[in-house]
């Protein structure tokens, strides 16, 4: 080894601009390593660079520079040559575990989504999406059939743990209304626990068809009925039918704007039984809009996505709900930290 | 307020993976408020969304959004409604001063390079780019004159770390090469200081005219020469016109593969006078390469841009140079962790 010198730095740098600047190349790095399924192949006892290479059809010098990226940022450990898995890699990235989420890079990656973030400067601009004038909201949006397949993982958890803290009468008729229900399961997680639960699922008709494949599996497929079109124009069937208990809006309203959500509520809230709750499902940020981070960073999706969303925050959740005839609403903080849930109560 | 709960969690979870493919949105966050210049707006004392919106005619709404999103990130901070900037934003996004490193985005978020970024998995299976055979290093590629303007501002704080590392004699007549001299900011900075050194700059004809408005500038252009042509082709003129004291590699050696460097370092090596130096400047990782981050990870923009580069250790870089004659190499960390320096004698 020769001498080394080292000259110390003091006052600002622009360490902070360049590491974000260049933060997409983390994020290419990660789609790079789930497209190779190389958390899978480690797994699988493929430790090295030259095993990754070979269980992959790649080089073993591009395996070992992207091994070390992922080293570097923290999805994997290295010991010499030696790749192993992170607990949460081990957990969440192996392609054979059901904890998998992988599959979420085809929706939050998906060109719909990267093309909105290319003009960040044109949003903010516009004051809202450039995609078109409705953005990801337009009618059957193909996006959403992605979201369901791909977002499944990761709603399945965020299911079970609304379920533990919202219960229903086991043994009891009860019904309830899943709204913008996507692949289906948080409905699902309630049908399967209560035998006497009926689940009627509003979205586009495209999106259903894999909520309706969701039913099967969970073979609660004779007590979940889809309801097709738009939340704010489809008769919810409750006069005729008997009102509904729960009411589940998981990842809709951050999509509009407050008079329109607020709107919305109503018609949720004449379509309750009395005692009835809606449950909301979302990211949001504190008061102040200072944490968590990604609940305010989220705030910037909506705006180049949507024409008038937002993460808005409990008390204007509450407001809104409030206005809309709620006695009143209780936040609930998952664990995890990603998302919320409001309970609101008729 | 009304109650809250709040459930926690243990053992893994997925929040750094979602962290890390949504870590592309920060990118073209702070793009957009580049493109906006919302920096200067509010060192102008343009401190609240509104004021904001009004002076780059965007939406308040948008500009909320994505000042928020700048606050959570460290770029900007809050109180109340208004934003101020951080001492490095201050320091390094206020395009009014000379300090300002925004332009780097024109090179590092080009389409050169973030589509190079697009398909990791195809280059990993590939071991190098997909854009062409060569890449980036393709002929007087114009990816380069946008480096030479963007990189500028932060390539003239690197090359007065370097001068104040690497002295010559003022009293004595010297001559420098500069390699792949883009801008010419290496060369220049020891022009101005030394004015007894007259420089010969090499690189792609095009690029050298951002070089050549650059010595004006300086007002060196007597004693600066531009020498266009690929570094491992053209003749450096050592012989007819006497050798060189100081031979300047900055971010040039990345690109290439062990053998290319040591055939082009015994070239220069050729080209120095007894007692002369090569002076590398680059992204080095520690031997095990796990650290600095950035320069672990600087070898995937290499694996996708171009055919072999990399980002070589110093006892990597020592070899080559000692195999190409030199007598040794010293390594000089400097200020801020970005680049190294390595001298080599010969």
């Amino acid at each position: 080894m020769s001498s080394q010198s080292s000259i110390q730095a003091s006052g600002p740098t622009p360490e902070h601009f360049f590491r974000t600047v260049n933060a997409f190349q983390l994020t290419r790095a990660l789609k790079g390593a789930i497209d190779l399924d190389i958390f899978t192949a480690i797994a699988e006892g493929n430790t090295t660079a030259k095993a990754l290479a070979e269980s992959r059809q790649a080089s073993e010098r591009g395996m070992r520079i992207l091994c070390d990226c992922l080293a570097v940022t923290g999805f994997l450990t290295r010991a010499g040559d030696k790749y192993e898995l992170t607990p949460d890699s081990a957990m969440f990235l192996d392609r054979r575990l059901p904890s998998y989420v992988g599959s979420a890079i085809d929706f939050l990656l998906s060109q719909t989504v990267t093309q909105a973030f290319e003009d960040v400067a044109a949003a903010v601009r516009k004051g809202g999406t450039t995609i078109n004038d409705e953005g990801t909201m337009s009618p059957d949006n193909p996006v959403w059939v992605k979201f369901a397949r791909a977002m499944q993982p990761l709603a399945f958890g965020m299911a079970q743990m609304i379920a533990q803290q919202v219960k229903l009468d086991p043994g009891k008729k009860t019904k309830a209304l899943d709204i913008a229900a996507s692949h289906g399961l948080y409905g699902l997680v309630f049908a399967r626990q209560y035998q006497k639960l009926e689940v009627v699922a509003v979205d586009w008709a495209n999106v259903l068809e894999v909520g309706r494949e969701n039913a099967e599996k969970f073979g609660v497929a004779d007590r979940w009925r889809a309801l097709p079109g738009s939340a704010f124009d489809v008769d919810f069937g409750a006069n005729s039918e008997g009102g509904y208990d729960l009411v589940l809006i998981p990842n809709f309203f951050h999509h509009f704007d407050p008079p329109t959500n607020e709107k919305l509520m109503r018609k949720i809230h004449a379509a309750l039984n009395e005692g009835g709750r809606a449950v909301t499902l979302e990211f949001i940020p504190d008061e102040d809009r200072a944490d968590p981070p990604h609940a305010v960073t989220f705030a910037l999706t909506m705006l180049v996505t949507t024409a008038s969303g937002d993460a808005y925050t409990f008390a204007e959740y509450e407001k809104m709900f409030a206005d809309a005839g709620f006695s009143r609403s209780e936040l609930i903080k998952l664990p995890m930290g990603i998302e919320q849930v409001i309970v609101s109560y008729k």
